[in-house]
């Protein structure tokens, strides 16, 4: 059973803020889907914000537009292999969450799903900005809900070596470096 | 003699992929700045394109708005207790350059100088978008140039450990990850 505990949304920038990749999860009219993306960022604190980068080719894309809706989940490295795979094949094609045994788990606030084994989530709703959209593929979106393993985010900090399940950040090709040491330089 | 070489415009984006925290270095009429950015991403591809976060109270974001231009540079972990300290501390009350020892190398494309001592940089032109810059504090900029010590990254590519000059991620406070182990998925 897997464990997952709410974190305060005023920190919920903290889960994106070391700019790991993400997972973008999606959902509308019965179809689900989940790609990589490795342009995401947080944009604001409060009300927390997120930007990301959502090709115009992708059914995401579609999904995303559709139900104003998506969640960014943070993949460990023991799921880097399967970013590559989601990110490399489309949601048109096949059923990713089908052809890679994936589960989806209901968010809270929104109806994309959350992928089950990722360390942190975050559910978002979508800002109407059609001209950025458009010209950028560039998507902004209100954080309304976030969620983390307690082993790897608890109380509102990373723990030093994440519980031993690194975040990942995509480099090119099958190349990723994990997130690494924790230090720091206050003291 | 610090080396740098010119990175391949197409190629960019991989200073960037990642998700380091970066220095933004700006200049305007005989000003010169540097700020810490946790919240920058790649943007596009080709032409490249990059998207930051520079708030409305900092003399960067000033600087920025009246030259359009400012360039990205990624510092190494021997630079995060600077990042954190020019994260801090506003240009408008101290010359950071001066305070910190800081060298302001010339730009090639840009007047906002490069900060000697990074990994690597990206000379940046602001894309006009007022609503999104004043809405969100978000700057939206084409990478005109791009330079990396090649002991970090050469032909294209990160090397593996980064030539021990380890790029850095913020999280809060003082923490900081450093980038850590690169692998590859594909094999």
């Amino acid at each position: 059973m897997p464990i997952r505990l709410p974190v305060e949304l005023s920190k919920s920038y903290r889960l994106l803020n070391h700019g790991p990749t993400v997972l973008v999860t999606s959902a509308h009219g019965g179809t689900i889907n989940v790609m990589a993306a490795a342009w995401s960022m947080p944009l604001d604190f409060s009300p927390p914000k997120v930007a990301v980068v959502i090709d115009r080719n992708t059914l995401t894309r579609q999904l995303v537009e559709d139900s104003g809706e998506f969640a960014l989940n943070v993949p460990s490295r023991d799921l880097a292999r399967l970013t590559l795979a989601v990110g490399s094949a489309s949601g048109r094609e096949i059923d990713k969450f089908r052809a890679h045994g994936l589960v989806a788990v209901p968010g809270e606030k929104i109806r994309a799903p959350l992928l089950e084994g990722c360390v942190a989530w975050l559910e978002c709703r979508v800002i109407h900005e059609p001209h950025v959209q458009q010209a950028y593929d560039l998507f902004l979106a209100e954080v309304v809900a976030a969620w983390a393993d307690p082993d790897a985010f608890s109380n509102g900090h990373w723990n030093p070596d994440q519980g031993g399940r690194h975040s990942i950040h995509y480099i090119a090709g099958g190349n990723f470096f994990a997130t690494g040491a924790a230090f720091d330089v206050s003291k």
